[in-house]
C-alpha cells in the first residue's frame, strides 16, 4: 500500500507498561498518566485489559469523564475463545462494555503457539480472528489487531502468519500491528519481513517491539522505514522483562532525525517529553536512569574538559540535538577531568564570570577539595554551598556543640543504636537523642528533632539515597571514605558530599550540608 | 576489502566508560575490571589516557605485572599537536612510555571540528594524522585510528572525511574505527556510510557508537553488516551522556543471533556475561538496571500468568534466548537446578554436582539470601562459606559475646572513635578495645587484637576495599545497606558481604566472614 510520512503514536504504558516488574499503577495514577499522554499528543492510549483486571475496568469508566484533546482510548483484549460465539465470549463482552471507540485484540500468528499453547487447530484460529473482528466491526468499533509473535511466526511459517493477517483484513479490521513479542529480532529481519507484509496486505500496518536484544527502538524505525505507520511503545520503555519500545526515544528519533512526522507531536509538544518521562518515573516510584537517551539527567551532561571547551564554542560539537528540543538541559559536570570552563558554566546564575579573582578562588577551592577526595559531580548542593562560601553568601543555621553515636550488640543478637546531638540555634541550646536503624539514621533523627521547631520547612525534606565509597582503597577501613547523600523536597532533588577517614564524620558533613542547602534554597526562593 | 565473519571486540570501559557521570575508578578497580574482561575473552582492552590522568598512567605500569590470556592492552591518546614534531609531542611520548603494544589515537575527521575546534587548516590535520601514525609505526606499535565524528563529517564533507582515513591508511595504520561520537546517527545512515567507506578503504574497519538516540547497539550491528569487523563498546554501556554501545548486548546479539562470531568469546565464555555486568556495577557502585537486556535481573522474569504457563510448556514461547546462555536465569517459581549453572561452576571443587539434594539446598539458601539483599558476585568469600555451611564443613573460630562502638565529636572538632569487643576463643574470654579512624576500623582493630594470639596468620591479611550501598533507596538512612569488604593476603584476594539496616552490623558480618574465610582457606591449604 502507499504510505505517507505521518506516523501514528499508540501508547501502551498503561497496559503493556504495567507488566513491568515492581509496577502497580493505581486508578488515579492511570488517569494522571493518560491526561499527560493526551497533552503530549499521542494518537491512541491503550487503557488496559478490562477482562483481567477490575482496576482497568474502572479506568475506562473514569476516563470517560475527562475530555481529551487528541487521543483516542483503546481497550485491549484477545480474540474470542474457540468454543464460544463472539457475542457470548466474556472477553469480548468486557471490551464492548468499556464503551471505548477503539478495541485492540491480540491474535496468535505463530503456528507453534496456535497448536501448542492455545491448543486449537490452525484453521480454528483463523476463524477466531475473523469472527472476532467481524463482530466488533458490526458493533461500530475501530478494530486494531495485534499479531502476537508475528516475526517469529513469519520465520517459522510465513504462509500461515500471513493467512492470519488476511483473515483479519477480509473481516474489515482497521489496522494490523506486527509484534516482536519476545523482543529477539534484529533490525534487518524486521525491515525485510515488514516489507514482505506490506507487499501483500492492504490494511495500514503497525509495529510493536520489545527490547530483549536492546534493539526495540531500532526495530521500530526499521518497520517504519519499510512502510509501517503506526508505532506502539511506552514512556521510558516500561514493559515486561526488558520493556517495550521506548516512546521517549522513538518519537524524537522520528521527529528530529527522519523524514517522518507525528500527527500531533510537533516541535512544541516535543518539549514536554522530559517532563512526562520524569512524571511517569515519579508515579511508578522508579529511580530515573540518568543516562536515558534524550530525557535522562546525564543525556546532555559534559565531563571531559576538552568537550566542555568545544561545547562552549559550538553546541553541535558534542550534542546530537539541542537539549531544549526535548525539554531537557545541558549540564556541565565538575570533576577531576574538567578544566575551568565547566565551573564558569556552573556559576552563571551568580553573574561572576568576569570576576577573575573570585573565579580563581572557586577553582582553587574545588581543586583542593577534589585532592582531599571530594567529588562534586553528584553533589551539586555541596558545590553550590562552596560557591556561596567564597562569595560570602553562606551562613550556618546552627552550631554543633557535640554529638555521640553508640552502636552496641550483645550475645543474644540484641542491638542498640543511639545518637545524641547538642546544638545551639540562635543562642538556644538543644540536646536531643534518637534511636535509629543505623548510626546515620540515628544522627539524622536527633539533628532533625533539635532543628524542627526553628525550621519547620525541614519536615518537607527527606533523604533519598546514601552511598559510601572508599577513596584510596589500600588500607580499607583506615582509608578515607566519601559519603554522598541525595535529598529531596516537594520540588527539587540535590546531592551533598562528605569526606573523612571516619564514616560517621563524613556522613555528618553530608547531612549538615543537605540541611543547609535546603534552608538557603528556601530563603532564596529558588 | 573482503571480510570474514570474525568480529574483534575492543572494550573501552576503562577509558570512555570512565567518562560516565558519577564514576571514578580507582587503580585497583581498573585492574580488577581488566582481568575480568580478559577472562571474558575480549580482544583489546583500552586502559586509559596516559597524558590526562596520572591514575591511568599507573594502570599501564601495574597491568604489565599481570599475564593476560587473550587481551591486548591499548593506550589511548590523540594525534600530535600542530606545532610539535611527533617525537616531541608530550601526548605521543606518554603513549610510548606506557610500553603497551597497541596505541589508539583519535583524529578529527569532521572538517568543521578541524577548523573550528582544533583551529588548524584541513591540510595541517591530514599531516598531523600521517606523521603521528608513521612515528608510532616506526616505534613498532599496532596503531588503531579512531576517526572522531566520522559519520557527521561524512554527511557534511564526505570527501574530506575520507581523505583523513586515506592519510592514515597511507601511513601504515593497522585499523580505522568510524566513530559516531555524538551518538545521533540512525542505523540506515551508518549502514550506508560504512558501506561507502568499505568500498574505498582497504584497512580493516571498526565501529564506535554512542547511545544518544537509543540506537548504539543497532548502529554497531548495522556497521558490522556493512563490513566493519572491529567493535568498540563498554560493559553495561557505560560512557559519557547516554553511554557507549553496550557490549553486554552487542556480543550476544552477534554470537547468538547472527552469522558473525567473536574470536575468543564462544558459548562458554558468553555464560560469564551476567557476572561481569554485575561485577562492574558493583565496582562502580551503580544500581543495576533490572530491565537491562540479557543480563538484567528482570530480563527473563515472567509476570503474566499466561506467559508463565506457556513458558512451562516451552521456554521459547516468551524467551528470545535461553537465559543460561548469558549466565542469567529465569525468574519464576519453578526452582530447577537448570537455572544455576553459575553455582554449579562455583562448587566444582567440592565435587557435588551430582548430589541433587545438596545442590538444591545451596540454591535455596542463595535465593533466600538474595531476597534479603545479599549479593555474591563480588563476594565469593561469603559464597564459599555458605557452601561450606550447607556441606557441614564450616566452623567458627570464636564466639561473640558483645561489641560496642562509640563515635564522639566535640565542639573543638576533636573526635574519638573507639570499639570494644568481647569474644570467646576455645573457652577463653578476651576483652579488647581499639581506637580507629572510623567505626569499622576500630572494630577491625579490636577483633584482631583479640584473635592474634590464637591465629597468628591473620597478620598476613588486610582489608583492601570497603563499599556500602543502599539496597532499597527509598528511605535512605533507614533502608537496608549492603557492605562489601575486599581482603587480601600474600596470595589471594576475596570479597565478603554483610546486609543489615544497620551499617555497623552489616560491616561486622562482612568483617567476620572475611576472617573466617582466611582461616578456613589456610586450614585447607588452598
Amino acid at each position: 500500500m502507499k504510505t505517507g510520512n505521518k506516523v501514528i503514536i499508540y501508547d501502551t504504558t498503561l497496559r503493556d507498561g504495567s507488566q513491568t516488574e515492581g509496577i502497580s499503577f493505581s486508578l488515579q495514577d492511570k488517569i494522571g498518566i493518560a491526561l499527560k499522554l493526551d497533552d503530549l499528543g499521542v494518537d491512541y492510549i491503550e487503557g488496559g485489559y478490562p477482562l483481567s483486571n477490575p482496576k482497568d475496568k474502572s479506568f475506562f469508566k473514569e476516563i470517560r469523564k475527562n475530555s481529551l484533546q487528541n487521543a483516542k482510548i483503546a481497550a485491549f483484549g484477545s480474540t474470542k475463545r474457540a468454543n464460544k460465539k463472539a457475542s457470548e465470549d466474556p472477553g469480548i463482552k468486557a471490551l464492548l462494555a468499556t464503551e471505548m471507540p477503539v478495541v485492540t485484540i491480540v491474535a496468535k500468528s505463530w503456528d507453534f503457539h496456535v497448536t501448542d499453547v492455545l491448543n486449537v487447530s490452525l484453521d480454528e484460529n483463523l476463524k477466531m480472528v475473523s469472527e472476532t473482528v467481524k463482530y466488533l466491526k458490526t458493533n461500530d468499533r475501530e478494530v486494531i489487531l495485534d499479531a502476537e509473535h508475528f516475526f517469529d511466526g513469519h520465520k517459522n511459517n510465513a504462509r500461515y502468519s500471513l493467512k492470519v493477517l488476511k483473515a483479519a483484513q477480509d473481516s474489515g479490521v482497521d489496522s494490523i500491528v506486527l509484534c516482536d513479542t519476545n523482543g529477539g529480532c534484529l533490525p534487518h529481519e524486521v525491515e525485510k519481513i515488514t516489507a514482505n507484509v506490506i507487499s501483500k496486505i492492504k490494511v495500514p500496518l503497525g509495529i510493536h517491539t520489545h527490547n530483549d536484544g536492546e534493539l526495540a527502538v531500532a526495530n521500530t524505525l526499521a518497520a517504519v522505514n519499510s512502510g509501517a505507520r503506526h508505532v506502539q511503545g511506552t514512556i521510558n520503555g516500561l514493559g515486561e522483562r526488558c520493556g517495550n519500545a521506548n516512546l521517549c526515544s522513538v518519537i524524537p528519533d522520528l521527529v528530529l532525525k527522519s523524514k517522518f512526522r507525528c500527527r500531533y507531536i510537533g516541535n512544541s509538544e516535543l518539549k514536554k517529553l522530559t517532563e512526562i518521562s520524569r512524571y511517569v518515573n515519579e508515579i511508578a516510584n522508579f529511580v530515573p536512569m540518568p543516562n536515558q537517551p534524550f530525557v535522562g539527567s546525564s543525556a546532555f551532561a559534559h565531563k571531559g574538559g576538552l568537550h566542555v571547551n568545544a561545547i562552549q564554542k559550538n553546541r553541535s560539537t558534542y550534542e546530537h540535538i539541542e537539549p531544549e528540543a526535548v525539554g531537557n538541559e545541558r549540564r556541565i559536570l565538575i570533576s577531576e577531568l574538567s578544566g575551568s570552563s565547566n565551573i564558569l558554566k556552573k556559576v552563571e546564575k551568580y553573574k561572576i564570570e568576569h570576576d577573575q579573582k573570585t573565579m580563581r578562588k572557586i577553582l582553587n577551592r574545588v581543586q583542593d577539595m577534589e585532592n582531599e577526595g571530594y567529588h562534586f559531580e553528584s553533589a551539586e548542593g555541596s558545590f553550590d554551598l562552596l560557591v556561596k562560601k567564597v562569595l560570602g553568601k553562606h551562613k550556618g543555621f546552627f552550631d554543633l556543640e557535640d554529638f555521640r553515636v553508640i552502636v552496641e550488640k550483645g550475645k543474644n543478637g540484641n542491638s542498640i543504636t543511639r545518637a545524641t546531638v547538642k546544638i545551639k540555634v540562635n543562642g538556644v541550646e538543644e540536646l536531643t537523642a534518637s534511636d535509629g536503624d543505623g548510626p546515620v539514621n540515628a544522627l539524622d533523627g536527633a539533628l532533625r528533632k533539635a532543628l524542627k521547631e526553628f525550621y519547620p520547612s525541614l519536615s518537607d525534606m527527606h533523604l533519598v539515597d546514601f552511598k559510601v565509597r572508599v577513596i584510596n582503597p589500600k588500607e580499607a577501613t583506615a582509608a578515607k571514605v566519601r559519603v554522598i547523600i541525595e535529598s529531596r523536597d516537594h520540588k527539587d532533588t540535590w546531592g551533598t558530599v562528605g569526606v573523612s577517614e571516619n564514616l560517621i564524620e563524613a556522613s555528618w558533613q553530608a547531612l549538615v550540608e543537605s540541611i543547609e542547602y535546603k534552608l538557603l534554597k528556601d530563603e532564596d526562593g529558588d
